[in-house]
């Protein structure tokens, strides 16, 4: 049970126009980090990676100039990671040469890579075939999120989008059934979870977003029994995905039988 | 699904004896703070800190200055938090009040207070009585804790005792069965978890202690698909917990019936 990934720490970008440059071509992106001093005139900047879901640090200019290694940083530098996405086909293919029936995690907007690392750990250990994240407002797979994974991001196939509501269509296309993590009365367990499924998982807080959940099939309600409304995010996709899990088992042991 | 607690922030103890002794009462702790250069002489307060699951920080001189508010404070100063643990009858007796069997979570070892908040969530969640943490090397209802538990911790009783075995050994002569997380071949879903239960989760990487394990009464196992042979702690205690609601709910729609 020990924690596997170690990852090297990512490069660093520095300088408005690569900095500028890495934000715009979706490169992920640990951390941003700006010398006290330049918010005003790093404002684009910092808005933009704002808008990514980048965290923003202001720090002395020292700790840049160090960091820069002697280079122009200009008051800004930015830590990228290294982390190839997979693409939405490479997914569907791992669940075909299994043999099985696809099971795909959709997450709209979970931000804290803690949270986006436990549920692809949970996700490998569900048996599901791939995770798929918005590029915007989200987490993306940091170091961070790595770690949290305890070496899931190795194994399971991350694909990132520009838009979720259109990789739903597709995926309803190709057979697959949209459940949405959501509140209504029959609880998850009273679902047929089986066969081509995409279980959509909304952010900390805000839930799965309005216009997600209009193109889902059906919503997967967790009962809430206690006082609090809502489960932490990668706690209540770890039980839907191992309902997914126990259904698919029983009934390939009754068919078994 | 707003989070919904805002503490306020914990009061301040400085000084070596006033901090060893809220170390030995066993006060809520969030942080310790030693200033810079006074890490050898207080070797015994970190040691014991340390022990204790506190995280410890080192800073600079001028900043323990402010923190003391010009008080004297040593080198040390130690943020503290205001909750009161309850105890393990008032958990049983909650259960009692609604007429429901008993659902105990026992933490072995939880270091991580995202995921004991996390833990408390789901035990609110699940409908469980009341969760019991050690008092050591285990993380305590922190700021941090409560923020994670989305405002659980002030409706779900959590007890601290200093010996999980002895407590686990008086709930087994009150009749409850104890079930511990841990891993082997007959999945989670095929155990029987209802009536009188104590469910124990293990700390993270490390998992269910042997000699907790020896004096549990059987195993309740997550099948793990893929490559992780673990899930994150709290997930895998939301899993958990929401099949033992699952069964208890099925149970009782049936004696309706």
């Amino acid at each position: 049970m020990k924690e596997k990934v170690k990852r090297e720490a990512g490069s660093v970008i520095i300088g408005r126009n690569p900095v500028t440059e890495a934000l715009k071509s979706g490169h992920e992106m640990e951390k941003l980090v700006i010398a006290k001093g330049s918010e005003k005139s790093l404002g684009k900047i910092i808005a933009m990676a704002k808008d990514r879901g980048v965290p923003v640090y202001y720090q002395d200019r020292q700790r840049l100039d160090a960091a820069a290694e002697g280079g122009a940083h200009q008051g800004v530098a930015a830590w990228v990671s290294e982390y190839t996405y997979s693409g939405i086909e490479e997914i569907l293919q791992r669940a075909e040469e299994k043999g099985e029936d696809p099971l795909v995690v959709l997450l709209d907007g979970i931000e804290d890579p803690h949270n986006l690392g436990a549920i692809i750990r949970s996700a490998d250990g569900a048996g599901a075939h791939g995770v798929i994240i918005p590029k915007r407002r989200a987490a993306g797979i940091t170091q961070t999120a790595a770690k949290a994974s305890a070496g899931a991001v190795e194994y399971m196939p991350v694909a990132r989008v520009s838009n979720l509501v259109q990789v739903i269509g597709e995926l309803k296309e190709k057979g697959f059934w949209i459940a949405a993590a959501d509140m209504e009365e029959t609880p998850y367990y009273r679902k047929d979870l089986k066969g081509r499924l995409g279980l959509v998982i909304g952010g900390e807080g805000k839930g799965v977003s309005k216009l997600v959940k209009e193109h889902c099939d059906f919503v997967v309600s967790l009962p809430m029994k206690g006082r609090v409304t809502s489960l932490n995010a990668s706690c209540a996709a770890a039980v839907l995905l191992y309902e997914i899990r126990r259904q698919r088992d029983e009934a390939g042991l009754q068919q078994g039988l």
